[in-house]
């Protein structure tokens, strides 16, 4: 299995480049428009076949690269069960396994930062957290179906629950961390330790954060999986 | 093992945390003097004891950590063999081994980018690259002693004949890119592939690059093992 962890400086985001090496299948989840060229350079240097770009949810800070990926490679866009992207070429339901050669990718539902969300688990080993669950932190709650309450049911019930040493690889990080894993998470994420659901809820309500900058045109720009409009 | 990569947004800067995770000694490699916070946070929650700070180099972009950490842990602090920073506890020789617990750490002379510049070797499997070679790129050559030839001959002679699955963690990425393979520079670095000798060195002298920002008080500083004067 190759995976490699992307970047895109100017949102934070990860992007994540999974690919069975021996059939060369591979998918990004979650890739950033501005940042195609150089994931398609990337996967042409590696001989790899882009098989599908899957979303962990409805991006409200960046616009996707799926829809311009697909236009050139062919390659399936794959979203979470219920999330408002009529364009999607086929929909993930909780449990449902999508096969990647020889490795598994199972999605987790995890609402909360909005309401269709899921993560993925590779392999049994390195779980994609998306805006769910970051490194000692957490996706907001407060836009595009967002529920504090539901977020802390999903981290607490779902994310927590997977073995210790699952490896967290978060959809966004503005601190410099690259990776994490449960045991940490549930030691020293000062989201979730030594507070409640209610608390968490009160904590998450308080925040008061200004919109993400791109949120106008991103939602519905990956509503369209990415199509950005004429005039922008 | 433990292996992180983290990273300082403001230099586009990686630092490498590695430790044995039997007797908890740890190392950070190129540490960044903003993210000694971040990553003193870091060590104590995994419960790490801090025992070196190893520079790849002597670096003109950023003020290393080492001094503010030296400090504060009482950790050793290593550079290459005959760079300008008398406030080392140790230099490493070219081939010499630094063993953290059960982990060898191999220096690999690699000068050009600066006179004395080391990448290290972790566990005869990651190779940390510093400034020499770079993802689908290089160092710059064009002070402190650098030399376009001399980088070449680093990078053709000692680093490309290391085996083809070493991972490549270099000390700066600007384009979001987080690893890379012996194979894949070897085949795609542009810097690399296609050019010879002379015209690598005539490339490297037309590149015309303005000085990174914070040099004038990075080198001094960083001569200093990350002392940062009074006056700043």
């Amino acid at each position: 299995m190759l995976f490699r962890q992307l970047f895109d400086p100017e949102t934070s985001t990860y992007t994540y480049l999974i690919a069975d090496t021996s059939d060369k299948e591979a998918i990004l989840i979650d890739p950033v428009l501005e940042q195609v060229e150089r994931d398609l350079k990337l996967l042409n240097e590696l001989g790899l076949n882009l098989r599908y770009c899957l979303e962990t949810h409805i991006h409200a800070d960046h616009i996707t690269g799926t829809g311009k990926l697909r236009e050139i490679t062919g390659c399936q866009g794959i979203v979470p069960q219920n999330a408002q992207a009529a364009c999607a070429d086929r929909f993930l339901k909780d449990g449902e396994v999508l096969q990647l050669g020889e490795i598994p990718i199972e999605a987790i539902a995890t609402p909360g930062h909005t309401d269709s969300h899921m993560a993925y688990l590779v392999n049994g080993k390195q779980i994609l957290t998306g805006d769910s669950l970051l490194i000692r932190g957490c996706g907001r709650t407060d836009f595009q179906g967002g529920d504090a309450g539901i977020l802390y049911d999903s981290v607490t019930q779902r994310l927590f629950t997977l073995t210790d040493d699952t490896l967290v690889y978060p959809a966004h990080d503005y601190r410099g961390q690259t990776v994490s894993t449960i045991k940490e998470e549930k030691q020293f994420n000062p989201r979730f330790t030594g507070s409640d659901r209610s608390s968490f809820i009160q904590l998450m309500a308080s925040l008061d954060l200004a919109n993400p900058k791109k949120i106008a045109e991103a939602v519905p720009a990956n509503q369209q999986c990415g199509k950005v409009s004429a005039t922008i």
